[in-house]
This record gives structure tokens, sequence and C-alpha cells, in this order.
């Protein structure tokens, strides 16, 4: 793919009908727009449909501002679910951390060396055990302890933070709270989080001892988004490596951590790019 | 997807431009027809477009001995290579083989269960050793026996035969003769074969010897499709596994020829269902 | 490996302690043996020692039916667990099936093949949809149809026919049936299952519903021995492929179905070389 | 394995001959040593035996700095190349870069945070993009651009370096100048290299860009010790991710560092760990 020129993504979902695909593709040629990716999926099971469309900005015959109303007006009749994005509008971001740092490193390098466009006004820490990391960085660092009491405190100040920062996408990198269903509420779809296990495998704390008290072979990670159902929410990338009896718990977690931070990153990599889509706790990754 | 009722099938490729696929949609979305899948690949390097898109025929209004004429109308003005198929058209495939019996078995076994849907009128081989496996499914056994000086008369053979049962489909299931540029002309992107190495490592004969001299950590299989450059056809499909030092050039073997079986079946399968389109040598396959 | 003369394999499994590896491996060259293979492991979270050690016998100084009353002697201080084998005494295998014919048709011909060295003297199958598969091979088929009233009374047939067959290794290859604790007791670590996902995802019935429904990115499959807690017991090995939401069910099935036999050779042909060790409802698996 | 006590690490490599077990293990347990870990292997093409023992040092009866003079006595009959290791040791580690920020990141952050048991006394490159990064991390930088004229100079002040700060292990973190024979012949199985392709295929300069063009399903990573012969030295280990038509040459540089990245600290973690042999060109990994 072409990544020099702006262009706009389309994503939507909605009941399956004919004629979705024609309009939506004539409506763009006929602005003169040229298609550069275009996906669609059809769950016959479930009589759903989905597409993500991206084109260029440049040359199209509609201006950037008016691209939304445009579609207001063709889309409504669909009972679609829409969103619209710009390729060089950069997601705000923000990571959550604890105390693992292999995952904050990643998406920090990665954001370094421009493989995740993004911005990253802050990091947000129960402890501050990695604050040198962010300071290495030059990310601001938020220092917001948590126990039972403080809990629904803290997040009304995490809220607010967030929300003073206009973030769109939450990154759990590790973060060994438990986010209050109010929390996630805010934030529908828009929290990803990386879970230390093939999930719906090893839910719950310390996945790779139960992994090898278990004895399994391969061992996994899931980045998923974040629903009040504790590691049951979409399921956004998995990835898994061979292991053996050979290898102790803390092997187990060595190893473990190299998924951890690819499959975070990669399922970073797939929301930024909006090419992520969720119906009814499962997701469409137009990969 | 529901694979119940017939579909259409519509393949093209041609130079990218604007508007392609909403001509297409739209042409089937005006004859009522709904699209069950659709897949489009601009390749900007290239400047190419490909699609494949697939809709029901139960309820299309164009009748179905109509619709190529409809769409040699509706296509020629774009430049396109384009072919159509129905979903309940058999494709009629020929396999060829030599000694090695564990793609033979998993070919027929496959066909045998339905999971590979085709014909199969007969099987060619230069040796007799697999003809028990032909009788224990019951199908036309012919062998040719190739030597350089009969190989371009038995050749011949080959092809009047391919011809008589209408084939269009060939499959290499480990057979150890090469191909002349004569026979492989006559089927352009038709002829599949199983290389048992990651190519392009590793081309020519005895690739399980040379991996292993080599000292490789990961072994693999190719699917690809024949040209007349030997081992240099559009590869369709790869996967590997790894290995160690403990392992020999016989336990290569065996374990490679999990990943020979896998990799062709899975090469075939991508074919018959017409989800492969060649551009200069690389595949564009719809998975 | 040089597989070419014959050799003895022992495996042991003993409370770790000082001098194992030495008083094995002295009693080997001692008697002018030639180790070929040698693998020990210590479990430190356990404290439990494990080793497999294959020799020629060809020129080792004492006699194949003494070996074992050496051996008896040499490690009754140790308080071992120990087996003693010999590379060229095949093993007897029944085979259990009932309707899905891949993973027998993926035993037999890898079994034709050489790959799988063992005899198998006998399949048993509640149905008789694979009677003919047992017929294409040659391998006299046992029809023992199971209700929940004649099930005790049928499984002493089973039990009397492995008997009479002298079977030392039961490979349920998608054996639709639940062997009872009586059943499974009698044959500790001999009965090989595979099961259609990647435990402990996805046990019971149905996995790859249940993993559709769940929306995971990978699917697997698992080759374990048989226990009385079901699905339960020791994992030899396990493997997993990607998925799509492209994918529905029966694509699972389809792919799946390439794991599952996989999976289940290789299992089996780690336990035919005698390279699995179960220590408390874990393997040892001396790949 | 219990890390948490000092263990000795014996390696050797010699013509495959009865007894080495015996008399290796002999030696240990005669001390009153208990072995956590063994590992030998036998290369029958070869007629070479590999082996690693890992014993632990409390308990002893041979005074740590005495071990090697009895280790000397005792084997001088094979004809080994043997090597002592001491857990506690730590190794001392030179990294080499040039510009791309991925490996060194993932190679500082898991010394960081204690997976790469090492000290890294210096970073040496041909650039200076990479001197935050090392300031981040507090390790001093050294700046030796290198021009055709001036590579064997610059060479002599690199070995200089090496010298000062007894390193015993080069690792080049995508280090883009290639190193004379005379370099290398300085430190044998010494120097980690990462080649962004999956060796054998796509040697030299630019793989990605060969593997897109030539239209592979799969591309690779592959970690191997640096000889004069370019990309031909022993492979430590390889990885590979699956590819698609959807991906260009940006895609697979992107996709690839994950692999790069985790590959090469794999294969150091390997070294590191004394687990590493190498015998004509291919390594022994006892991993």
């Amino acid at each position: 793919m072409d990544r020099s020129t702006p262009t706009a993504i389309l994503l939507v979902s909605c009941p399956d009908q004919s004629g979705l695909v024609s309009t939506i593709s004539s409506f763009i040629s006929d602005a003169q727009g040229n298609i550069v990716d275009l996906e669609q999926h059809v769950d016959s099971s479930q009589k759903a449909f989905f597409m993500r469309v991206e084109w260029q900005l440049d040359g199209f015959g509609i201006a950037r501002d008016q691209i939304h109303q445009s579609l207001e007006t063709l889309l409504k009749r669909f009972g679609m679910q829409w969103s619209l994005h710009f390729s060089d509008t950069l997601p705000q971001v923000a990571i959550f951390v604890t105390r693992d740092n292999h995952c904050l490193y990643d998406l920090l390098s990665r954001h370094h060396s421009g493989d995740l466009q993004m911005d990253i006004p802050l990091i947000i820490s129960n402890r501050t055990d990695l604050e040198p990391v962010a300071q290495q960085f030059g990310i601001p660092f938020h220092h917001l302890p948590i126990t039972a009491d403080t809990k629904a405190a803290q997040e009304e100040k995490q809220i607010a933070l967030l929300r003073e920062h206009r973030i769109d996408t939450i990154v759990l990198a590790r973060y060994m709270q438990i986010l209050s269903a109010n929390f996630v509420d805010h934030y529908p779809n828009q929290i990803i989080n990386i879970h230390h296990s093939f999930l719906p495998a090893f839910p719950g704390a310390r996945p790779y001892h139960s992994a090898h008290q278990r004895g399994v072979k391969i061992i996994g990670a899931t980045g998923h988004y974040v629903t009040s159902d504790l590691d049951e929410g979409p399921i956004i990338t998995q990835d898994v490596i061979h292991v053996s009896h050979r290898e102790s718990v803390s092997d187990f977690i060595r190893k473990g951590k190299d998924l951890e931070k690819t499959v975070l990153s990669r399922a970073v990599w797939y929301h930024l790019q909006h090419r992520v889509l969720v119906h009814k706790n499962r997701s469409v990754v137009f990969a």
C-alpha cells in the first residue's frame, strides 16, 4: 500500500442487504475517488455485513470536511454503524503500565521509529517502577496508586486526564489492575489489553503457572478489547510458541514476553489502522 | 460461508483504474444478486487491480447461461482478464505421481470425504508403485514410463489423455519428472506442484539433504504453479516446521512429508475454489 | 540417528539423586555398548529425574535376553520406574474409529510407507462407516456398536480382543465414545487420543463451534494420553493454525482436520519410539 | 531449572567413542556434584559427539579454581574440544549497530529486565543515529565511521576497544558493515549476526525486496555466527511469519523487524547460556 498520500477510511457494519458494496463504491468513484483498499465480509450465520474501504483524498471530488455529511445522507437508509477516519489524523493514545517493561519498551520503540503512527500524550501507572522508561522517551508519566478504597476516585482522575488529552485509544501494557465496568463503559472497543495466555485457556492471574502445571506444549498471548467481563472481550489477534518439558515457569515467562509484546503491538497496529470491527463480541480484522 | 446454494465466481485482473469495484458490484446488485464474498486488491507498485466476487445464483436476475455474455459486454472497455466459474461445476483434475504415496493418499482421502470438491478421472505415473493406491480408491491408473528418448512421445500421450478427460487442473503429487516447456505451455497456471523446500531456498533435487547440510533450523514446503523455469513458478502457499540438530536427513524427510501433503492440498483447495490470480509470476490468493 | 541396526532403549523415572547418569552410562559402556542417544531431564520443582538412553545391541557384551535381569539388579536401589524396549520389536497397536476418516487414512498410509513402525492387528469401531477403509488396507475390522445399555458388555469384548492380539497401544482416531474408567485403568499411558482443540481451551464436544463462537484467531489440536478425567490426561504434543473472521465453523473443521491427523500421528510416533514419560499428569517428551 | 545457585557448565565435542558420558558423569558424581542438566548428541553421519552438562557448584568436592585442571587431566585422552563456564561469570558483550533501533532496544530492554544476563561495556557504530539510545540506557557509545579507505584502520580501533573491555561476545544488531576476514578470525563463533531473511534464501542486501519480488508467502530471519563467508556461517536459530499479497515491501520490513529482534535475542540467549556448539559449519543448540 502506498501510504505517502492521505486517505479516507470508512468502516461500516450493518445487517446484510443487497447493494451495499455498489452504493459505497459508486459514491467514491462518482466523486473520482481512487480506492486503494477495499475489504468486505458477510457473516452469513449472523446475516451481518462488514466493510472497510480506503481511498485517496488527492483528487477526490468532495472536500474533506464535507465527506462526513455526504456519507450521512447516503448511508442513513441502511441502518448502518459507520465511522470515518483520515490516515493523517494521528490517534491519541494513553498507555497504562504497572511494573513489567517489555511491552512498554516495545510500544515506545515502535512509536519512535515510526512503525506505530500515534501520539502518546501520557503514560499512567499505579506504581512508579516504569517512570524512568517514560522519562527516557520524554513522555509525561502520571502515578496514580490504587487501593480498594481509592479505586473509584483514582479512576475518576484517570478519566479526567484522558479527556484532557482527548485520548481515543487506551493500551494496557501489562497493567495489573482491573478496570471497573464504569471505566470500561466510557471506552467501548477503545481499550486494548494483552493477556498472557492463549484465551480462553488460562484466564485470570498467573496463566504461565497454570500452563506449566497443566503440561501444555504451546503457550500463547492474546490481544483483545476490554469489556466488563474480564478476559472475555473480543479477540483482536493471538500468537503462540512451542514449549517443552525442559522449560520451567520462569522460562515460560521469559518466552511469553516475546509473544506479549509482539501480539500487543500487532493488535495496536490493527486498531490504529482502523482495521478492526466488532460484532457480538467477535472481531473482524481486515489484516 | 454458506455453501449450500450454488454461486457464481468472477475473477478479474487488469490495470488499476477508477470505478472497477462499483461497475462490477452494481452489475450484480442491479440484477438482484446477493454478494456472499468480495475481495479486491490493488498492487500499487504494479498499478494492477485484482478482484474476486462470489454471488448467489438463486434469485439472480440474469440466467446462468447469459451471465458470461453480459459480463463480456460490461467488461470489454476495461482491458480485463477475467474468468467466470460456477461453484457447482466440478473441476476435472488429473494427479501425476511417481513413488511416494503420502501426497496421493492425502488428496484422495480429502476427495473421498468431500473436503476437496473435484472429479479425478485419472492418475498418471511413470512408475507402477502407486497403482494399488489408485485401485484402492477406484480411480483409473495410467502407466506411462519415461526415458530421455521417449519423453516427448509420452508427453503427447499424456496430453491426449488429459484432453480426452477434459482435464483443467493437473496436480503433481511428488511426480519425479520434469515437464517439458511444451507441456507446460498447454496448461498455464493450471499445473500445481509441491516442492519439498521453502523456495527459493533449496531448489532442485534432494532439498532435505541440502537443508541438513546447511544446518537450517526450519524446513518448509512450497505449493506453486509450474512454469517452464523449474521451481520458479508463482508460489501459492508455503509452510514450515522447526527442526533441530537431533534430526537426521531421514527425520527431515519424515517431518517434511507432513508439510508436503498439507501444503499441496491447501494449494489445490485454493485453486479449486478459484481463489488464485497470477500476475507477473506472483500470486494473489484470496484466502 | 542411524536406525539400521537394532538398539535397546531404557526409560527411567525416579526421585532425583546423585549418580544416576553415571551408574547407567557406566553400565552400558562397561559392557562395550555404544550409546546413540541419551537424554535426561531433572524437574527441579518436582525433584524428579527422567532419562532415555538408547544403545546399539551389536557388540553389546550382555545378551539381549539377559539385559532386563542385569538392569533389575543394578537399578533396584534407586526406587526407579523403568522399562526396557528393543527397536526391532514392533508395538502392537489397535485403532479405534467412528466416522471421520482423515486420522485413520493418515495413520494407515504412514504405516504403509514405513513412517510408523508398528503392527495393526485390528481396527475397532462403534459404526461401520470406515469398514471400507480398513478393507482397503487389509486390516481386520470389528464392529462393536455401543449404547448406554450395552457399553459395559461391549467394552469387555473390546478388552478381550485387545488381549487376544496382545495390544500394547490403543489409538483413538476420532473415536466418538467415552471410554469407561474401568477400560482406561487397563491401559495406563497406553491410550492416545486426539482432541480437536488446543487444550485446556474448549474441552468436551463441538470445540470448533465453541472456538468460532468465542472468536479465536488460532485453533489447535492436542494429542494426549487418556485418563479417567475426560480431556484432562497428559498432553504429548499440540499444534495450531491461524484462522480469521472469514472462516466459518465448517472452515475451522476442514482446517482442523489437518492439525488433528498430523498431531495424532506425531503423538503416536513419539510413543512408538518410546520417547514419552509421564509424571503427575505431565509428559516428558524426548523429541 | 533452578538458577538460584551457581553452576558449572562443561561443553565438549569430539569424535564419537565409547565411555564419554560415563567418564564425565562419573567425574561429577564422584565429587558429589549434582547434575541439573545434561544433554548429549551423537551425529552418526559425522561420527561426532557433543555434550553439555551443568552441575551445581554448592557441595561439589573440587574447588572452583581446580575444576579446569582436573578436567584437563581427565579429558586429554579423548582428543576433545571443551570449555568450562560458570553461571555467575557474566559474559562481556559488545553491540554493533548502524541505524535501525529495534534490535538494539530489544537487547537493552532485555538486559535491563534481567532476561539477558551479560555486561555491555560498550556499543560501537559507524553512524551516530543510535547514540541517544545508548545514552538512554547509560552505555558508552563509540562512533567509528567506516569508508573503504578507513576500514582496516577502524577495525583495528574496534579490536583495541574490544580487547580493552575483555569482550568475549559481539552482537551485530543490524550493523550494516561487512566485517573483514581478519576481524572475524579474532572471534571465531563469538560474533552473532541477525540476517533479515530465512537463510539460505535471500542472502545479501535487501532481502525483503527480493522476497517480495519472488512472491513468497512466508518471510524469516536468521541468527547465526559470523564467518568470513558472508551469510554462510553456522545458523543458531530461525523463525518465520506468514505474509500475503496484500503486504508491500514496507509491510514486510515492518513485520520482519518483529522477527529480527526476537530471533537475534534468542540466539544471544542461547550463546550466553553456553548452549551452542559448532561443528563443520553447523550448530548443535541444546535448547
